[in-house]
C-alpha cells in the first residue's frame, strides 16, 4: 500500500494571492510526537540558569546577523512592509534578552524560606518553595506578528526563559519565515551548546490538535480567533490530565471620548485614532474597534477630523485573501444594518488590497441586545466604529454590554484629567473601565503594546483565556510551578534554596524580602 | 400546579448512620442566583484592604468565642473527635488571621511601576500593574476537613482577602457546621460594617454545578474527589466564559525509604508511618498511599515495626457510610490481587467502624500496566500499600508510573541526607520525587501541612487542576488579575499605584524591588 502523500505547505504571496513555494508538508502525528519527544528529552539542557540567558541573547544576536533575509521572508508571506519589519525585529530581539536579563536576575523563581518554628502549634518545619518549569510548551504562532508573536516572540522566549523546550504550531500565512526563524533558533542553541531538541516546528492544522492533546505536552500559549483559539482550549481542558492554554482570543478595545476632550482636543483625537485603527493595516489585537464619541459639535469637529485622516490613508494588502474576504464580508454586514452609515466607506481596495474606513451609529443601538450586537464583535482589518452617544449614561450602557478587552481607552478633557472637575468622571470612568480590561491607557491610544516589566497584555475572556499576560516580564509566570521541600537537609537542597543564597537571589524569609 | 417539595438536608451521626436533624432545603437555581447576585451587588464593600483584615480577624475571633458549639457541631456530623477539631479550629482561626497580615502588608498586589522612557525605541509610556479581585468566587468544601477546608476555611479566607466575596458550597457530611460556620462569619461581616452577601451558602449537588455555571461566578475553588472535581472543572471551562477552576482532586502520596534508612531507622520509621497512616482515620489528602520499602532484613525490621503500630491503632469511624463502604470495598479489591498480602488486613471494624490496615507487594508487580494498577489508586481511609523493591531500579520504574501528586517523601540514611554516601543518592531521588508533588518531604511525614508563607498545597493533576496552592500565603493568587494603566493621569491613579506610594507597599519600580 502506498503511503498517502504527505500535504503540502505553501508560502503565499497575499500582494498577488500567488504561491511563492513550497516550504514543508504537514506534520503526522508521529513527526508531532517526533518533535515534542526530543523537547522533552531536551528538559535537563535548559536547567542551567546561564545556559538559557546566554542562549536568549545569541538567539538576539542571531536574529540581527540575519536580519535582512528575516525581513525579507516576512514581508514577502505577510505585506506588512520593510518598516513595520524592521520594527517588529527590534522587539524581537529586545524581547529574549529582556528575558534573558530576568532569567539572569532570578525573581521569578518566586523563592520563599520558612524557618522551622518548634515554638509554633502545631510545630512548623523548615519550607522552602521556588518554581520550577512546568515541561515542554507548545506555542502556536499568531498571523499579524510573523516574528514577535511567532516562532521566535513572546510565547518562545518566555517559555525558553522559564527553562521549557519549545515545539511552535507555525502560522499557515508565514511558513518559510517560520522555517527561517527556527534554524536561526537551532542554531543559536547549537551555539550555546544545546540540543537541537530545545525548539521545534511544526506545520498544519491537525498537527496542532495532536499537540495540544499530546501526553508530554504541559502547556500551551496561543495568539489568535476566537473560533481557533477555543477549539484549543477546549482540547486541553477536555485531556485526561488537563493542562493551562493562555490563549489571546479576540478584543474590541473600545475607547471612550468624553466631551471635554472632544472639545479641547477633536482634532488631535481623530487624528490619533485614526493612526491607530489604520497602524499595520488595523491587523493588531490592540486596534480600537468601538469609539464612544459625544455627539453635537465638538463631536462633529472630531469626525471630521477623523474622515479626513482615514480618507488619507492608503489602500493596503491583508495578511491572507481569507482575511481580506472576512474584512470586505465584515464590514459590509455591519454597514447594511439599521442607523449605520460609513462616513469613509471601507472595503475592497482593490483585488488584493483593502482600503480603510469607519462606521458611525448612535450609541443608543448598543446598549440592548439586538442585530447590532455584531458591531460588539471584533473585525479584523483598518476599521472602526463610532458610536455617538447624547448623553453619559449612555456609555455605561453600551460599556455594560462588551465582552473582555485586552485594552480600554480613555479620552479625557484637562480639568478631568486633573481629577479638577465638579463630577470627578476622570477617576468613575477610569474605574468603569478597568473591570473591562487588562491594561486601560489614558489620553493614549492601544497600539504600541510597551515591552516592560509593568506590562499586561491580557485581559477577562475573551481577550485571554486565563488572567495571564503575553508581553512582558511576568510572561515567564505562565510556564512553571511552585515546588515546596520540607526539612531537606541543606546538602541535598538546589541552590535556589539554599540558606547562604549562593546565587544570590532576591527572596522572601520568614516573610520578609531579602535583597533585589 | 403545586411547587416540588424542596428536597430536605439532613445531618446523619457517621457513629450510627441515623439523621440528626433536617438542617435546610437544597438551594434551588433562583436561589442560587440571588446568592450570586447578591455576592455579586457586595463586591465594591471589600475594595478597602483595611476593612477586609479586620472583617477576616474578626472571624477568626467569632469562631474562637463559638469554638465550643462549632466543635461540637462538627464532631457531632462528622466523628472526627474534639481533639482533632480543636486542632483544626485553631489551624482555621490562625488561617484567616495570616490572611488578615497578607492584606494589611500587601505584596500579593504585586505593583510593578516602569516609568515612561522616552529614549527607548519605541518610547516607553509609563505603565503601573497591580492586581485586582476577579468577582465573585465559587468554593466548594471538603469533606473531611469540615472546618479548615470548609466554610471559613481557606478558599474562603483567601478570596476575601483578595476582595472577592465567596458563595461556599455545603459539603453533604456536615450541613450543620456550614450552617453555624457562615452564620459566624456574616455576623463577623456585621460587626465589621459589611453587607450578608460577602458570604453565603448553599447545599445540594445541583446547586453546585449552577454555581459554577452562573455568569456572575469567576473562579472557583475546590476539595474533593477526582470524580466530582473533574466533573466540575469540564463545566467551569464549558463556559461561554471559561473561568480558572482550582481543585485538588486526589494523592497518593508515595513515600521511597531507602535500604540505609531502613537499616538505620526501621522501627522508628514503622511506627512514623502508621502515625501518618491511621491519622484522622486515615482522611487527610497527603496520607502515605504508597510506600517503597526495600527487601531484606532491614525492610521485613520496617514491616515488623509498621504491623506492631497499626494493630495497635483504635478502629475508627469515617466522614460517612458511602466512605465507609467504598473503603471496604476498595481494600478487599486491591487485598484480592495476585501477590498482594495484608500483613494488618484493614477493613470492616464494626457495624460503623472501619480498622486500620496495610497490603504488601512486590514493587515489580507496579513496574507494568496490569490489574495493579489499582494499588496506584488513592484508597480513601488508613490503609497504605508497601511495595517492596528487591532493587534500587525498581523504585524509578513505579515512580515513572505514578500520576500527580500533593506530596512526595523521602526517608533516607544518614551518609545519604549528609550527601557523603558515595553514589549521591539523596540529591537524585530528592530530583526524581520533585517531578511528581507540589512539596517533597525530607525524613519526615506528609500528614500536617503547615500554614504558612512558603507551603505549596498542590501539585500535578490530578493533586490540582491547576498550578495554584489552596494553603500558604500564595493561595491568594487564584483570586485576582492584573491590570496595568498606561499613562493615567496622576490624580486618577489608584493610591496603590501612586508614585509617592502613600500605602507603603512592597513594590517593583523600573524592574528594581523597592521597600519590604
Amino acid at each position: 500500500m502506498a503511503a498517502a502523500a504527505a500535504a503540502p505547505v505553501w508560502s503565499v504571496d497575499p500582494r498577488s494571492g500567488k504561491r511563492r513555494e513550497q516550504v514543508a508538508v504537514e506534520a503526522t502525528a508521529a513527526e508531532v510526537d517526533a518533535a515534542v519527544g526530543a523537547a522533552h528529552a531536551a528538559r535537563a539542557s535548559l536547567a542551567d540558569r546561564d545556559v538559557r540567558a546566554a542562549f536568549l541573547r545569541r538567539a538576539a544576536d542571531v536574529l540581527e546577523e540575519a536580519g535582512d533575509r528575516v525581513i525579507e521572508a516576512a514581508d514577502a508571506e505577510t505585506a506588512l512592509g520593510p518598516g513595520r519589519l524592521t520594527g517588529e525585529l527590534g522587539r524581537t530581539t529586545y524581547q529574549l534578552r529582556a528575558f534573558a536579563d530576568i532569567v539572569a536576575e532570578g525573581a521569578f523563581l518566586d523563592v520563599l524560606i520558612d524557618h522551622a518554628d518548634p515554638a509554633l502549634a502545631p510545630p512548623r518545619p523548615d519550607l522552602r518553595r521556588y518554581k520550577i518549569p512546568l515541561g515542554v510548551v507548545a506555542v502556536y504562532s499568531a498571523s499579524n506578528f510573523p516574528l514577535a508573536f511567532s516562532v521566535p516572540g513572546g510565547d518562545t522566549a518566555s517559555a525558553l526563559a522559564a527553562g521549557c523546550p519549545v515545539v511552535v504550531k507555525a502560522h499557515p500565512d508565514h511558513p518559510a519565515t517560520s522555517e527561517l526563524c527556527v534554524a536561526l533558533l537551532r542554531r543559536a542553541a547549537a551555539d550555546v551548546g544545546l540540543p537541537q531538541g530545545v525548539v521545534s516546528l511544526v506545520h498544519g492544522f491537525q498537527a496542532g490538535v495532536d499537540l495540544v492533546r499530546h501526553p508530554l505536552i504541559t502547556a500551551a500559549g496561543f495568539t489568535g480567533s476566537v473560533r481557533g483559539g477555543r477549539a484549543l482550549h477546549d482540547a486541553a481542558a477536555a485531556r485526561p490530565q488537563p493542562i493551562p492554554f493562555h490563549g489571546e482570543l479576540g478584543s474590541l478595545n473600545p475607547v471612550v471620548i468624553t466631551e471635554a476632550a472632544a472639545a479641547e482636543r477633536a482634532e488631535e483625537i481623530g487624528a490619533g485614532l485614526a493612526g491607530s485603527v489604520t497602524l499595520g493595516v488595523g491587523q493588531f489585537c490592540v486596534k480600537p474597534g468601538l469609539v464612544l464619541a459625544p455627539e453635537g459639535e465638538a463631536g462633529d469637529r472630531l469626525l471630521k477630523s477623523l474622515t479626513a485622516a482615514v480618507s488619507d490613508s492608503e489602500a493596503g494588502v491583508l495578511l491572507d485573501h481569507r482575511m481580506r474576504d472576512a474584512f470586505v464580508d465584515g464590514v459590509r454586514a455591519r454597514a447594511e444594518l439599521p442607523d449605520v452609515h460609513a462616513p469613509v466607506t471601507p472595503g475592497a481596495g482593490g483585488e488584493h488590497s483593502v482600503s480603510a474606513g469607519f462606521l458611525a451609529v448612535p450609541a443608543t443601538r448598543l446598549a440592548a441586545e439586538g442585530p447590532h450586537d455584531l458591531l460588539l464583535e471584533e473585525c479584523f482589518g483598518p476599521v472602526t466604529v463610532l458610536a455617538r452617544y447624547a448623553d453619559e449614561s449612555e456609555i455605561g450602557a453600551v460599556l455594560a454590554r462588551l465582552p473582555g478587552n485586552l485594552t480600554a481607552t480613555l479620552q479625557l478633557g484637562d480639568e478631568e484629567g486633573a481629577g479638577t472637575d465638579a463630577e470627578g468622571r476622570g477617576a468613575r470612568l477610569l474605574a468603569d473601565l478597568t473591570p473591562l480590561a487588562g491594561r486601560v491607557v489614558v489620553n493614549g491610544w492601544p497600539t504600541g503594546v510597551a515591552v516592560a516589566p509593568a506590562q499586561h497584555h491580557g485581559g477577562p475572556y475573551p481577550a485571554t483565556t486565563s488572567t495571564s499576560t503575553s508581553v512582558g516580564g511576568t510572561a515567564i509566570e505562565r510556564w512553571l510551578r511552585p515546588v515546596a521541600y520540607q526539612d531537606a537537609p541543606p546538602a541535598l537542597l538546589p541552590p535556589e534554596l539554599r540558606e547562604d543564597n549562593p546565587l544570590g537571589l532576591p527572596r522572601r524569609v520568614d516573610g520578609r524580602a531579602e535583597g533585589a
